[in-house]
Order: structure tokens, then sequence, then C-alpha cells
């Protein structure tokens, strides 16, 4: 760790990165955005902590060999096990748990937050990083599950995301264990090759069709040389599975009149499909069958709590990933129904239905497609030092002072450099003025404005014809006691050529 | 933890808590105006992930046996110890080490957010915390410290606080090392009891004079019996502290000849003094020295990187503190010079100074003067479900819908009760208005409106001679086609009610 110097290497975890003033920037627009709409569906912001007991959170129970399997666990002096949050689900279940009685239900909430996954980081796949979820907790109704694809697609189009550029779908965890009693994969001892099932479905989008018909059978080798073991179902199954997962139809009463035929025999395939059928009716009225949401029997969703409605929302645009590749962009997104995340605290059925938006992914997304911009944010006014007396020093904190008074971003230069230095800490700081006084100046009762964006662009000499480009002087020198009035006047030419520029 | 039922118990861990829906809008509120001021002295926003090195964060490396002293760590796949960030400063003179080429210099930058202590809460001691940090990298000129107490003192004002009721006290680690060399703890052999010293110093408010005394001397005897040991200082030394520390003036050109006196012998101590002065004179310039910033030789703040001016933030408003204790309040922030922090990266020196605010202190301390109010906010309408089938549902959505495109908030009733049971619902949820349409009011094409603010206080009968008071009729039937403009109506008679009440 300590270099041969004796210093430190500066060095973060791998899986951890830092937040630049840009992207602290865009996401905070962009989550005020997405909480307008959450709150306009009157979800209120609630909260939980980054820890909580480890068995509070379910499904990873620390291993007492590996006990970070996942999540980050440690022990707490009383030798419980306390984990960091894995998502924000788990956390708001043992929050509404324990405080049930206060709330009103159904109770609407919501919530961003860090979670944390102990794993192996990738690219766009990160040891920390950002959901922000609703929830709807206490109604079995499928009203709730509709609601909550809508407020997706509405959280789309508050973000910019022309209709027709995104989709929800929707399937039903019901629907799909009704396919998997179809094939004959019902009952405890089938478990782990329902999972299996599962994510060979889960890989449509990634494999295609006859990578999830490998996956359905023997197993699959990827173009890397990598073999993935298949499920082993026979010909019949694959068939029916692949029927299945292909039955997704344009309009929705003919994709549920579909699955109602696959899953005839399973009355709870039954009912998941006469929900589904419910959620379209409701989305329908509502005018969102437009395309904006869509039945598609080939959403699975991974988490193993969901127990009934699953949905995800995806962008259709073909933008680059955070890998680079130019693709279907894909999911942004996504929930369904967990009844039984509360109840294990309760020991009464309380339903709940909720989704999760993947803020990073849909930050990269929205960055590519333009719809994030912080070009309004405009950098510090730099006040230089030109004179290091306390006296004058006092005189430059007080033209930095009247620009914050009047709301101007300003700095006085803080290093211990020249002018030249200063005017390349103001040029890398992107200050659109620099403000100049040395002795001479002084005694005239004067300052000199530079105007460092005009500068720029003249020193960049750009052919351009436009009559609005003709050029602005690029320095000035006006009275001290008009600094701010002509500092503004800069400011507000600059504003009207970015305004133009578009 | 499983109870005998077999559900498990809804609980947290000590020292971690939720956050409300009040909680939380009134820190954004209040850091959003922090961040105002902020970002008007050419801060710009640059954070840091929750995980670093546990080398990386410095003073608390994990000892052997017990790897969770003071902070929360746990080992990477790799064995490399991983912690929680104690604070801001260290994950930040980090990723400046890291990134040193590439950033202007000096460095302006802010950042707020969760910190973990695996300490033994208490009342107002919480194991996560939130903090609001600004800090400037790249200078050792106290300019920049001055201005880290002027920008503390306008944070302050522009969250209310009346001039008088808060003070940024500032003193100088440099001094307080020439009073120690002055009295022969000089050396590393007395760095143990050096420490003792400035503890004593440190619980000045909290003990008074004879306190520190007793603490400088032989020890000190609480209230509750328990006593703790002394610094065992000799009768004339513990005189020199006491002066030192009673030093402070009510004009600073007179504490820094007080302080010049007491380490006349330490070249170490004449410097920090002259810094004060510098400081001092910089914010006499900026018109500071009008009681909201005081030099003032009994700060010493706790952490042990401090190398030169420390200063702290202290309200002096006398409201209820965590505990309830109606108190002075004291501190809500504070900092100082820290110029080993970054130069432990970079094996070069790297001056910075900095502080930090106390969110969660400084919120319950604006919420007890009444400047942080949340009433702004409307709960959602409330669209009462009378009639399930599902094309009523879908009419009913689209009511929902038609008010929130309106830009108000509002919500289907989910749960499944009758509609006593939802109109105690949105009495719950603090709803303005319930909407009501069941078979008759649809067949005639309208719906009612129930104010539920003015039935609520109707109810409550208050006796109430203003004419304001007035009763609006607490129920009215509208047409179907004019239900938001009738909405609206009903809100903007219910806001007019609340700014005149208050």
């Amino acid at each position: 760790m300590a270099e041969k110097s004796g210093k430190m290497k500066a060095r973060l975890p791998r899986g951890f990165v830092d937040r630049t003033s840009d992207d602290i920037r865009v996401a905070e627009k962009m989550m005020a955005t997405i909480r307008g709409v959450y709150e306009l569906y009157g979800f209120e912001p609630v909260e939980q902590p980054m820890i909580e007991y480890t068995d509070a959170l379910g499904k990873f129970l620390p291993d007492q060999d590996r006990p970070n399997e996942g999540v980050f666990s440690f022990q707490d002096d009383d030798d419980q096990w306390l984990s960091l949050r894995y998502d924000l689900t788990a956390p708001m279940a043992r929050y509404v748990a324990e405080n049930f009685e206060k709330l009103p239900k159904p109770y609407r909430s919501y919530r961003s937050g860090w979670v944390f996954r102990n794993e192996k980081p990738g690219p766009g796949r990160f040891r920390q990083f950002m959901q922000f979820d609703a929830d709807t907790v206490g109604t079995p109704g499928v009203a709730a599950d509709a609601e909550m694809t809508m407020m997706m697609a509405d959280v789309m189009e508050a973000l910019g995301i022309p209709r027709g550029q995104y989709v929800v779908r929707v399937n039903n965890r019901k629907v799909l264990d009704g396919l998997l009693e179809a094939i004959g994969l019902g009952g405890d001892e089938n478990a782990g090759r329902r999972l299996t099932v599962l994510r060979a479905v889960d890989k449509l989008d990634k494999v295609g069709v006859q990578g999830v018909r490998d996956l359905l059978g023997k197993g699959r080798l990827d173009e890397s040389g990598d073999f993935t073991k298949g499920a082993g179902l026979e010909e019949a199954a694959i068939g029916k599975v692949v029927a299945f997962i292909e039955s997704g139809a344009a309009d929705a009463a003919r994709t549920t009149a579909n699955l109602r035929e696959v899953v005839a025999e399973s009355p709870r395939g039954t009912e998941g499909v006469e929900e589904l059928a419910q959620i379209a009716a409701l989305a329908a009225a509502a005018g969102y069958d437009d395309g904006r949401i869509k039945i598609d029997p080939s959403i699975v969703r991974g988490l193993e709590y969901y127990t009934g409605p699953v949905y995800e929302i995806e962008l259709l645009a073909e933008i680059p990933n955070e890998d680079g590749q130019i693709v279907r962009f894909g999911s942004v997104g996504g929930g369904g129904r967990y009844d039984g995340l509360v109840s294990r605290f309760r020991g009464e059925p309380v339903p709940a239905t909720g989704f999760s938006m993947g803020v990073s992914r849909l930050i990269t997304a929205l960055k590519n497609l333009g719809k994030l911009d912080t070009s309004d944010v405009v950098a510090p006014v730099v006040v230089l030092v030109m004179d290091k007396d306390t006296e004058s020093l006092g005189r430059y904190q007080k033209m930095v002072s009247a620009l914050r008074e009047a709301g101007i971003r300003a700095e006085l230069y803080l290093g211990g450099a020249g002018m030249k230095a200063q005017l390349k800490y103001a040029d890398r700081r992107g200050s659109p003025v620099a403000v100049i006084q040395g002795g001479d100046e002084r005694e005239k009762g004067e300052v000199q404005l530079k105007d460092l964006i005009e500068g720029a662009r003249m020193s960049a000499e750009i052919a351009d014809n436009a009559e609005w480009r003709a050029a602005r002087p690029a320095q000035v020198t006006v009275a001290e006691a008009d600094l701010v009035a002509e500092v503004r006047k800069i400011l507000a030419a600059q504003a009207e050529d970015r305004s133009r520029a578009g």
C-alpha cells in the first residue's frame, strides 16, 4: 500500500467511484424530476438508514465461512450481524412493519439512496450505486400495480423521453408458475430447475430465441467459448416455453387469450392471467394502451421475492450503453408485487408492490439522448489578487462580496501565483469573467473586466458569418462603483450567446 | 430474533434511525439553502463513495483484535481492509490527491453525505449521521481560512438566524502549541499530556472555568459522581492555561495582543497569532467584525489532524437541544486547516482548510427557532372508489390523471374498504379534498367534492370571530367537467386560510 517513498497511494477499492460536479448536477436534476412525478401521484418521501440487521434484509443470510457473500456485513458489539442494504425494498419492508399501526394504509412512499453489493464489479456495474424507489404497501388490488406501471411511464415523459421510445412491459409470476406447472416443474423438488428455466427466459433479449432454446435444453456455448449448462427440458417442454414467451401480441386481449390457453390447467396461472387482463384494462381506461404499457410474457425480473405482477421499463432508443456498445439500451428500472416481504415481520398478510429506477443507468441513457443539460450552471467570476497586502485583500474581498450579494457566483483567487497563473486558473474553472484591479486602476477607482468566454472564442478564431457572433470587446475598464452592473451585462451577453448557439 | 410465532421482529440496530417525510423535507430545504451559499462562493459539488480503504482514512487503523473500533470495517476478497467513512474530509483528501493534476488549484469543493461511527449511541448521537462540508485545497494563505469563517456566517444568515444569535469563533492550533510549549509540554514525550490539556480546554463551555482548572490539575468529580483524572499540571501552569483561554477580548486587536504575550517565546505560537491577526483584519475589511467572527482562544476542535487555524460556529440562542434541555445551543459546525491530510498521499506539502456543518444538529436548532417550515407541502387529493368494476375504476383513474396533469397531487384510493374507511384514510393522509362519485352522481355527470380541511375545522367548532373564518361549504356537488377548476378553487381558499393564519 505504501510506496517506496513512504507515501500512501491514493486509490479507491474496485467497484467504487467518485462523483464529479457534472455527475452530481445531472443526477440532482433528474431526481428532482422523478420526485415531482412521485409526489404528483401522492407518494411521500421516507428513508431508512444504510445499515440493518442482516436477518431483516432476508435473502442474504451471512454464511459462517463467507459472511460477505453478496452483501457487506459485520458483527456488532453484541455479536449480531449487521449489513449494508443491498436494495431499498427490504429496509422499507422492515420500516413499514415496525410502524404499521401509525401509517395510513394503503401506504404510498418513495425513497432514493445508495445501495451496496459485495460482488465482482464490471463496466457499468458498481459495488455502490443509487436507486430511486416507489412502493405501495397494504393493498392486494392490481390497481396498485397498474398505477406503478403508469407512474413509470409518466417518469419517462417527464424526463423528456418521447412516447414510442420507451415501453413498460408487464408480466405475472403466477402465470410463469402456471407455465412451469404445465411443463411438469411444479413442487418443491423442482425449485432449482424452475430457477434455471426462469433465468433462461430472462436472457431472451441478450441471447435471442435460439439461445433460450439451448439454455432450456442441453446448454449453450457463447461466443467467448463459455458453456452454460441448460435446464435439460424435453423438446415438447421447450416448445411450450418458447411458445409462451413468444405469445406477446400487439394487443393485450390477444396476449392474455394466448396465455390463458397455455396455463389453462393451473388455477394459479389462470389467476395471474386475469390480473394481467385487469391491469391492461386499467391502463387502457387511462389511455396508456398506446404502446406505453404492454403485456409481455418474456419478462421475468430477477429477484426471488416477487409473488404477482412484475414490470420493467425499457428504453427502445439505440444509444451507447455503459460498455460503449450501441445497442437498444434496455431496462432502466422495474419491480413487481412482493406480498411476502412485510408479512415476514407481521405474521399476517401485508400485500405490497413497487419498483426501483436504476439511477446511474438512467443518467447514462439520458446523457446520450441529450436530455440532461447543466450548461445553465455558470462558473464563478474570479477576482484576481494583484496586491497581497491586507488592505488590498480587503478591497478584493469586498468586490467578491458585492457580486455574491447580487446573486453572482464569485470567488477571490486564493493561490499564491502571478497574473498569468491566475488567468489560467480562471480558465480551468470555466470562469465567465475575471476582475482585475492593480495599483493604477485602484488609484483611478476603476476595475478591468475580462470576458473569458468571448476571449476564448476570439482566440479560437471561429469563422462564423452569423451576425450575432460579432465580437464583444473581450476586456473593458469600468468604474469600480459599476462593477456589479457591468459584470451582469457581460453575463447576460454570454447567456444570450449560449441560448442562440442552442 | 425470531419470536415464538415464527415471525421476525422488525427493528433497527441501536444508533440508526428512519427519516420521516417531514425530516426529509426540512433537510432538503435547509441543504438547498446551504448549497446556494457554497455555490455563490464558487465551490463545486464533488462526492466520494462511502467505502474507502481503511488506511486511506488514516486515523482509525483497524486493530487486529477489534477491527471495528470507532469505524465499521470489513475485509475485501483480497484481504485488504475497507471501512465506511467516518467523515467527509479524509475521503475528499484521497480524491484530491488521486486527481491532483486534473484539478484547478486552489480547489474549492463541497459535499454532503452520510458518515458512520461505530460508537455507543446516545440522545442526539447516531451511528449514521449527515455532514455538509466545504473545503479549499492547495493554498497555505489564511485568506482561505478567513473565507471559510465568512461563508459559515453567511450560511447562518441565509438560514434566517438573525445576526447576534450566532458567532464564528476562531483560534489557531499553532497558538495552542505555543501555550503548551510555554508550560513545558513540548516534545514527543508529552504528546499524551498535551491531549489531556486540550481536552480539558475543550470542555470549557460544559464544565466552566473551575471545571477546566480541576481537569488541568488533579482531576474533576462531576455531578453523577464520576471522576475524570486530570493533566496533573502545577498551579503556575494551570494559571497560564486559564489566563490563555480567558484572554479573549471584545476586539480582536486586544485578544491577539494578549496571546502574543503568552506565547512570546514560541516562534510557532507567534506565527499562529500573526495568522489570527490577519484573519481578523480580513474579516474586518469585509465587515464581519460586527460580532459575527471572533478570535477566541478557548476553541480547540477535537480532530487530531488540524495544523493551523480552527473555527467553530456556535448558536447563541437558548433552545432545547436533542436531550430536551433548554441551553445555549452551541456548536453546529466547525473545521480548520489540515495541511497533512492530502500530503500523506502526495509526498509534497498540500495545504488545505475546510469545515463541516452538522446537519442533524442544525435541523434541531432551526426547527426550534421556527426557521424550517414545510406547511407549503399540500397532501394529495384523494379520489374515492365507490364502485369497483373496471369501468368505474377507469373513470376514477381519469379524474386522478386530470388532476395530476393540472399539477395537483392526487391519488386513487387503493384499499379495499367502504366510504367511511376511505374518508378516514384521506383524513390520516392530511388530504385537502376528497372526490366522490357514486352511481347517482355518475348518471348526472357530477362529482361531490369534500373540503376536508374546512370540514375538520367546522367539526372542531373553533369559536373565532374573525370574518375570514366564515365557513366555506364543506361539501359541494359540481359538474364532472369542472372537476379540476373546482378542486383548484378549494385549494386556493385553503391556501389563503393558511397564509392568513400564519
